[in-house]
């Protein structure tokens, strides 16, 4: 995709300083920018990369007094900032913008395919699936018997979608994301082995959910373990069954919640944390990266940190503690001896 | 799938109260289900729920006396929970009862498919493959060369298996999972560069393992990579070269074990823990979530926890100190000032 | 594939002692050879195995003064390590040696496949995609549009490459491996929501390096996510929008490094490491297992360890200290009652 100066100008209702037919074809931060790429300044702390850049375009501010000579073509609007958005949303969705059913794939004849879908090569969609209008659904991705999917679901290479899960409208699922496998649920028998216990309920993940690459999600035993509206997940990402994660909760990546936990709403939990099962963790709770929480959180809008979790403040201070441990160590059998010391000379004087 | 309370009374050989054409479509927890779900009552701590109830089965157990009105058809069975386990199997198998080779999919002529195979559409069955019967390869699966397959093998969609490995009977292996990918072995030069080492082993897993979704297990160096009979992998865990897990061992989602160690029997191992290479854990030890073992463990059945692996109740006091260290902190600045005093007056005394 | 006692010395060129007819078809070490093995012997220390070996073939050292009698066909050489590593490589090169274009695959009609290269059934390979000389495309794998593949990269099955993504000469990437995935970015809104940030960006791997299975590595905001020539990342690794790992770096399974970060060269981090954002770790540092990294990492060469990072040996003494923590505090308590009795004491004396 390539863009002049003007056509850019045009779109955001800019004024160009420079030349016009100046082409760019990326976009770019304006401290890396090359030539035949966008940039934008904003912020008046990066000027000076204004004047050395090799960005062929800038968006700058209509506000902008240059106190140098620069040599990319300059775009003056209002909010320089607001404008480059602008540019990156359009510049994603033409990236994005597939379209068609491509061949071979697999759509078996009772699922409904919406309106304006891209159904790319090697894609399986299976019995009874439902799909709203505008999916995406990406070369080499499996969508299982009696799948739901709402409206402008993006699907991306690769990921897989067991039976009856469904998935609500605009959610995101990055490549390699499994949705539904079975819960880790194993009855232990009397000579040391286990009985598989069936998993036979769903996921049910809703409205503008995203989530990353890798991540698995499993089925509830029965029910459904459900990703509330707005929930991000990061990649590689473990939910187990019957977990419920609350509206507009972000996890980074590598976390894992055991099964029948409850995450409130608007938890923002750190990479590589872990939650043990069938407790619950209060809404607004801010849970530091690592931490291993082993126990319901009920206080909200807290701090959380520690290999057993505790007050973030609390675990901080421990943990310099820990490091200080061995000169702690030392005061103690400095005292003893000074302690033996005055015993003694008690005992003398007494 | 709908059933009607005659249908499912005949099949587990039980008693109708109520109304015997009523239909269900799914299986659901009794505090939980809705109408058109069939649920049971087992555990008289729920009687309660029992009267109020929006499912439109419930069994109950023959011994039970109803102490309120019921809207449910009830069937009375002698032994509820069992019961509903049985339908809960039926159910599942009807579920995954697919059968026939679906088009397009790639199997090699020299593959050998066995009897009462599903093969869904994009599975892919290499050169050699050997298959045992009513194996189930669900589609975009990937089946590399020389790949032995058992008896009643479940790949669901998207495995992918390397060249070489050998699956027993009765294994599970959930999307996403990867086994046999190269071991993790590089030799460092004197110019700070890592020179490839082939690894040309395979992955043997025995019967009756479960492997969970987003799993990788790496092919031994030379030689294997075992994972024995009866053994439930978690999803998202890493097994690497020439590893050794014994059999009915247990491991929760997004542990990590390193090269070349040796897994006991019967263990059970939580979530996010890690283990370093060429070591092994005793049999029936049992393995804290996130704990890092840094050593063997050599004395069978106990249990372990900590960042660098302790007993467990050890672990448990010295992590419940260290959120204490703050305090203990202050008690020995106390000290030091009590002492600083004593000592003082003592001069002045003697 | 098979090879007698004579093929393979002629190809090391070796002497025989015992029957140059003996056939063997795989490699293995001389502890665990069975009948139809061939297997060395080049320390002194693994002697004895030789003279119980079931191993079919040995090549051992010219030097070597046999003590008992042998059953294996020798083949002498002058270095019998390097030999077998000569065998095992060409083993390797035999085993992955697939030509080909598989049917049905997808090849976009402006993609451009270069030379010799093995394309897999189900294969994606998109919209202007660039292939080198010599790639393998294993089945079941999809390359987004636009992305450039250098000469000699091998992508196993299942591997998911998104749009614009550069991959140089020698790359290897394991099945299931995500790259240029998005980048976890969300701007929080006033009522709690979040609005995605556009994720234009693309990953840059550069020659050399290999990936591990089901590793995710998410494409940059704008600019490139590097990983730089010789590095080596394990399985199940997490490596973060914007993120930069230096030259010849090895990572294994598990870490996380979040957002922008920048991981010198030469760096070695053990496994279930995790990292956070924005910072960098000098060149050569070592990284024990499943350390926290909180801050930067200014000086070179250094082992680093601990929940909040702190030097290796700090962090061992701390640790053990932890598990001393119950002794600990009964010697303060000792320390107290102590001094209360001795300034009881005290008073009585003064």
């Amino acid at each position: 995709m390539q863009f002049t100066a003007q056509e850019i100008s045009l779109m955001l209702n800019g004024t160009i300083e420079g030349n016009p037919g100046v082409t760019i074809s990326k976009l770019a931060k304006i401290e890396e920018a090359s030539a035949g790429a966008l940039s934008f300044l904003a912020n008046p702390k990066y000027e000076q990369y204004l004047y050395h850049t090799q960005a062929s375009i800038v968006i700058v501010n209509n506000s902008l007094v240059l106190t140098e000579p620069v040599n990319a073509t300059l775009i003056r609007v209002d909010n320089a900032y607001g404008s480059f958005s602008v540019l990156l949303e359009k510049y994603n969705t033409l990236k994005l913008n597939k379209k068609g059913i491509e061949q071979p794939s697999f759509i078996h004849s009772t699922a409904q395919v919406g309106n304006n879908a891209y159904i790319g090569a090697f894609a399986y969609i299976a019995v009874d699936v439902k799909m709203g209008d505008n999916c995406k659904i990406y070369p080499n991705t499996y969508v299982g018997d009696n799948v739901t999917l709402g409206d402008n679901v993006t699907l991306f290479s690769g990921v897989k979608i067991y039976a009856d899960c469904v998935i609500g409208n605009n959610v995101i699922i990055h490549s390699g994301a499994v949705i539904g496998s079975d819960g880790f649920g194993f009855a232990p028998t009397a000579n040391g082995t286990y009985n598989k216990v069936s998993q036979i309920g769903n996921v049910v993940i809703e409205d503008d959910v995203e989530i990353g690459a890798n991540t698995a999600i499993d089925c509830a035993t029965m029910g459904s373990t459900v990703i509330r509206k707005g929930v991000k997940l990061d990649n590689l990402i473990q939910i187990a069954h019957n977990v419920e994660v609350g509206n507009n909760t972000v996890i980074a990546a590598q976390s894992g919640i055991s099964g029948s936990t409850k995450i409130g709403e608007n938890v923002i939990m750190g990479g590589q944390a872990g939650v043990v099962g069938h407790i619950s963790i209060a809404k607004g709770s801010q849970i530091q990266a690592q931490t291993g929480i082993n126990r319901s959180i009920e206080e909200e809008g807290k701090k959380w940190g520690g290999m057993l979790v505790q007050p973030y403040q609390g675990f901080l201070r421990s943990q310099l503690l820990v490091q200080q441990l061995p000169e702690l160590k030392k005061r103690i059998e400095e005292l003893e001896k000074t302690i033996a010391e005055l015993r003694n000379k008690q005992e003398v004087t007494s």
